[in-house]
């Protein structure tokens, strides 16, 4: 077992000085959606670079060009750094992000969003606090600690902090398959803190997230937008349709009526099974998250799988029909149906969009309308699933064990995180999402925070990581 | 047969002092729905009136008040007009309108909307050409040529035109309520004198408007919007039921699928039947007005059933879901369905609202979902039909048949023309629709226009109109 009390004391010493780190990232308004605070952008870039220098890193600000489709600006540069470069270490490759979502007080923020504010119950609210400049930090407060307590860090580290993470990612995914045989190739795990417990108590180890198949149908019919006093009951009406199409991809109970689409599903084997009832997680706290307690099944255990491991369909709105409030008498002469598909293990995005295009154009051909009907597919990310038994997993299970004192849920988000599997497919390496924040940390929402409590013994944890990594690995 | 050559003869010598008087008219920016034109809406009240009285009418301009709930506005005047108080006369009341739609060159006009521009088809392009200046200078044209030709009127006239019609018509059902047993006592008929010929060629006469009832059904649940990613599978999506709901209501072809709704429709008889087979219209005229060829039914009759005398369904759209060009990921938490009924005899406004609710509670119930449902009724405006072999019908067919040399169509609106009913209710006569632009006039649109054949013939039938029916209802 690796000696870790004096890193941790250390940590807790410099408790301070960590919480000030994060107060001048959080200060910087690194928004990557919004042209005019692209120089932030670029100058949070240069801020954490400053720091990892100063901590005897060696630091590239890579550039990455023009930003695709916005040829006036430049693509914030992607920081490549070096920490240690001991042949006989293992190595990690650290990814996380330095950009932040939009924010402005009039949103609805109740401090100055770019101002770390921390109150009484010790939460630090700030844009980029939790997402993703906190656990961005937890890596060099770690590095930090072990330099003030004289311990060597018992890995190399490889660190891809890019500032574009919440505006598509562009250029990563090129740097990441540009480098994966050069400056990343001596990786031999790869490790992202970006996401978050499930809960507010106890941490998670994730290892699987969902794909999304976007598409959608759209029908059109009447040159223009009509009246429905003047035409309604004359001619076949593009909304009538598009609405039939749609009601029949899923039922109220959320099961997906395409068929086909249930063959794909990789079956639940007894060994994943078993990995769901230790999950600290409860229908109260699914009634929280929700808002209500319109949840589907009232057992922990079936909501979970629906969120992690079984597809879903959801049907997101309505393009060209009337939206305002009040009331329009118009029969819309072209509206277009917005749908997506949750996929995991084994749906491949072909096969997928093969049965919904199947599918869909069998709908349409029932109604045997007049309108003419076309069906999209607007976006598509794979899922993404390793295997939870890797070292690289069970280091990480150690040092939650050790930090907090329970075991990790190991859990899959629902949503998408593509970077995951461009590394797991780049790198041929096994990817561990190990996040710091928990469930109401409010990333993208207004007043995000992160609790102090997460901070700290979160740097704790990602430095004992780096330690139970190293062991569970040895060369 | 009515004296009526040396009127016409005058009409037509008179040609360029209506198209002037229409000209000044079009030049007064009457809109009655922005707050800053509404000087120019009391102005046009004050021009009008002064036409009149020059022509030897009583005017009272009518103060309406304040603009409910716009109460920095008062209403535009009513006008009260008479001209001629025979006792030994009938009495046909006038109704029309002196405001105006919107409009800006740059919503796409090729001429400024406010001046009056002939092009060498001999169409009149400016806003409210058609609607309703066109129309309500016919009567004052009728007026003047009567007497420049020396031809005493066969009729009184009582003349309400209001200046609201455009917004919402308010204060004037107010107005007709107050008035009935007053200033409208004498009235035996009404002609109005706001609708269009059903092609470009052939008049008709319009004795039924369908109604129009406004339902929205909103499906609620979780307290916000969620994303699909986190929440997809685990939670029944307000979107999936209302989108089920409103599947129920109408299938591809019209058909409305509300129990009971088709059994409150009155059957169709022999003689009305027979009104059918001589309107002037094709399938292309139907084509070219849908601007596509997905009419449902193959032949004219059918069409022309639907659109006059029976109901039609429409599903207008949703408020709350996602509507915008794009992708999001949402799980709206709140969406709001957006349907019309289009009414005809015998519907009744109540009945109609009970069967469409029982079946939205039975479709949701069917659901057995946690969301919540509320059904709300937005407006109702009730259908109303004319007996059109009332004298004041064959007045006016008559004097069709004089100035066209046709037979005019016998025509119902599938749209809604409130103020009909109104007076047909209040004031216990029978009340006729005699149109005098055409079917591509454009009211409410871009480059409104009014033939110059529409105006000087339809001034012509206006007039004619007044002879026959003081024929047609001799004392």
């Amino acid at each position: 077992m690796p000696r870790l009390d004096p890193y941790f004391k250390q940590v807790d010493s410099l408790k301070d000085t960590f919480i000030q780190r994060l107060r001048e990232a959080v200060a910087i308004p690194s928004i990557s959606s919004e042209d005019e605070r692209r120089p932030d952008v670029v100058k949070m870039g240069h801020w954490l670079a400053d720091q990892i220098k100063a901590l005897g890193g060696t630091v590239e600000l890579r550039e990455l060009g023009k930003q695709p489709q916005h040829e006036h600006l430049d693509l914030p540069p992607c920081l490549l750094a070096r920490y240690g470069d001991d042949p006989k270490k293992r190595t990690v490759l650290l990814y996380g992000h330095y950009d932040v979502q939009p924010a402005q007080k009039s949103d609805g923020w109740n401090t100055d969003p770019f101002t770390l504010t921390i109150d009484e119950k010790d939460r630090m609210f700030g844009r980029g606090s939790t997402d993703d400049k906190g656990p961005v930090l937890g890596w060099l407060n770690a590095i930090e600690a072990h330099q003030k307590a004289g311990i060597e860090l018992p890995v190399n580290l490889i660190m891809c902090f890019e500032g574009m993470e919440e505006n598509g990612s562009e250029g990563l995914d090129d740097t990441i398959r540009a480098e994966a045989k050069k400056f990343f190739k001596d990786a031999d795990v790869v490790c992202i803190s970006d996401n978050y417990w499930l809960g507010t108590e106890k941490p998670c180890l994730t290892y699987g997230v969902r794909g999304c198949n976007y598409y959608s149908v759209e029908v059109s019919g009447p040159g223009a937008d009509l009246h429905s006093g003047v035409y309604g009951g004359m001619t076949h009406e593009p909304m009538t349709d598009l609405i039939r199409i749609m009601n029949s991809f899923v039922d109220p109970d959320g099961k997906i009526l395409i068929k086909g689409i249930d063959d794909l599903v990789a079956p639940l084997t007894e060994d994943e099974a078993a990995l769901y009832p230790p999950i600290s997680f409860t229908m109260s706290d699914l009634h929280e998250g929700l808002g209500s307690e319109t949840s589907i099944y009232d057992n922990k255990e079936d909501s979970l799988k629906h969120k992690m491991r079984y597809p879903s369909l959801s049907l997101h709105g309505i393009e060209g029909a009337f939206y305002t409030p009040g009331a329009k008498t118009v029969i819309p002469a072209k509206v277009i149906g917005k749908f997506s598909v949750r996929t995991v293990p084994n749906m491949e995005i072909d096969d997928v969009t093969a049965l919904v295009q199947k599918h869909v154009d069998a709908e349409f051909a029932k109604l045997k309308s007049k309108n003419k009907m076309k069906f999209n597919v607007v976006h598509c990310g794979k899922w993404w699933v390793e295997d939870p038994s890797h070292p690289n997993y069970t280091a990480a299970a150690k040092a939650v064990e050790r930090v907090f004192g329970v075991q990790p849920d190991m859990t899959r988000e629902g949503g998408s995180i593509p970077v995951t599997l461009t590394f797991q497919e780049e790198l041929g390496k096994n990817v561990l999402l190990l996040p710091m924040g928990s469930s109401t940390d409010g990333a993208h929402s207004i007043n995000e925070k992160l609790d102090k409590r997460n901070y700290i013994e979160g740097t704790k944890l990602l430095g004992a990581y780096l330690h139970y990594v190293a062991e569970e690995l040895k060369l």
